[in-house]
């Protein structure tokens, strides 16, 4: 079975939406990769860095759920990193309130040496150095490597971030970034160009609006599923993450038809995360729940119409 | 074979775009939806008005195409309809520079006697009291009547609106226009809020972003195809709309499976209509084209996951 190593931040959130508030809660992208990830029952690590204020607790969940939490450091005298931000109406715009970098700031990755060999790599969404770092221990390269990242690292890092890029397999970043690091407007453009920095596929996500799929002339599309209510749009895009390379990691198959699965999997899980805060979702989802929704999936996009 | 009867404008536009500008040329709902409708080879007829300016050309170019046009009124002293608009560099965000009503200021329907009975009904965006003052027309209720309206006529003429949505099977607007008709943020919920309000179908129009079909609790969802360019939305939404229309008056099946497929059809011909100017690229359209877009449709969104 293939091994899966995920780096990326554990960290507090505190969240307001216009459907509630929240303290500090459980919140960073490793911990949404992996929670993620693990409705897959694959092997997986985190490789990141907490506080000695990180409760017990979160670590305990994380076992729990199958996540070897032995790559996550803790500095008992640090404080873990603690993000808090406001949503608006329209839930795809929000104010970041504070950032508090704290053990993150001098954080140098150590990757556990069970996870060295590991077959899949997610970089979840931080600095490029440190996803270079944890990149540089793996004395192999792994058979999908697949790295998240933002407009802050392309504002602030950019050169760093090419180098990251440049070793990639699948980059997955919103519309508005793909098209900041691409100087294009048209997606299909920026898909090209970015095709060109190194990643054989992009994922482009829209949110609400779904997510596309490109690898040099194929395109994919997953729309999200219309709800209800989101009610706290918070992990949504690392959810989505991982719910595509836990996938990948599961069935080994990194075929276009197999990579098209994952993409409607991570839209899938991804559709849950924002239905509570938090994590408290993705804590208690069932195989079950899993399954329904992908039936939902089908039904939004599958139709029969013959070729004339 | 089922007779469509479609009413709405056949008019003047002048368009700039980031990547042009054209002076008056052929526009108009009517134009757009009858023209994408043709390409199902249905027997359809106009009801519009013109005036003594418009060529002859223009509907010489029409009936080629198989439309009656014996429902276009032409008043001889009278000046054709003329919109202008003027897109951002973002497509989606338009101004109207010029909007000379005209002839359409006093425009009183009238159905020729051939259409009375037409199965399908399409009304095109314009005023709710031209859109009843035809389905008064009509002794027998058509079997489809489909109503593409707009927020101006939500702003201005609310009371005249909600009397012909009573009437109508199914409605095409924009998200902005459903949340506004709605009061509900959530697409889904406005969609539910809409059928209270007579529709049985729902049709969402999300522009780039593809459109929604609601149905009692059945959603299906057609993304737009990305394209490497975009470069003239005008009249994406009415070839969308004919092409719905026109596939159903074909195939005469009203089931949900058939209206997803008359969906993706409206998505398929919309797509083509935005890669020229105005009308161009509709007028030329081969079948060929259409089901070669078709299977770029499949491969955009059919997958292959076999449920646990």
């Amino acid at each position: 079975m293939s091994k899966l190593l995920i780096v990326g931040t554990v960290a507090f959130d505190a969240i307001e939406t216009p459907f509630g508030k929240t303290d500090k809660i459980l919140g960073g992208a490793a911990t949404y990769i992996s929670l993620s990830a693990s409705k897959f029952g694959v092997n997986s690590g985190i490789v990141s860095v907490v506080g000695g204020d990180f409760p017990k607790s979160h670590l305990n969940m994380l076992e729990k759920n199958g996540i070897d939490i032995s790559g996550i450091e803790i500095i008992k005298n640090g404080k873990t990193f603690f993000w808090s931000g406001k949503y608006h109406n329209d839930l795809n715009v929000r104010d970041t309130l504070i950032t508090e970098l704290n053990v993150l700031a001098d954080f140098n990755p150590i990757v556990p040496q069970a996870f060295v060999d590991a077959e899949f790599l997610m970089l979840g969404n931080l600095h490029p150095a440190v996803q270079m770092g944890v990149i540089k221990q793996m004395p192999k390269r792994p058979k999908l490597v697949v790295l998240d990242t933002m407009n802050f690292w392309m504002n602030n890092t950019l050169p760093e971030l090419m180098e990251v890029i440049k070793k990639v397999d699948v980059i997955t970043i919103n519309d508005e970034e793909a098209r900041q690091l691409s100087g294009e407007y048209s997606l299909v453009k920026a898909a090209h160009k970015i095709h060109t920095m190194g990643p054989k596929y992009v994922v482009i996500k829209k949110g609400e609006h779904g997510a596309l799929l490109f690898n040099n002339g194929n395109v994919f599309f997953a729309p999200a599923l219309p709800l209800e209510e989101v009610f706290d749009p918070t992990g949504a895009g690392d959810t989505f993450a991982g719910g595509f390379i836990g996938y990948l990691t599961k069935t080994e198959d990194l075929s276009f038809g197999n990579m098209k699965n994952a993409i409607i999997y991570g839209s899938n899980l991804a559709s849950f995360c924002v239905e509570k805060f938090g994590t408290t979702k993705m804590e208690t989802l069932s195989q079950s729940e899993i399954q329904q929704r992908l039936t939902q999936f089908k039904n939004l996009t599958q139709f029969d119409i013959e070729l004339q």
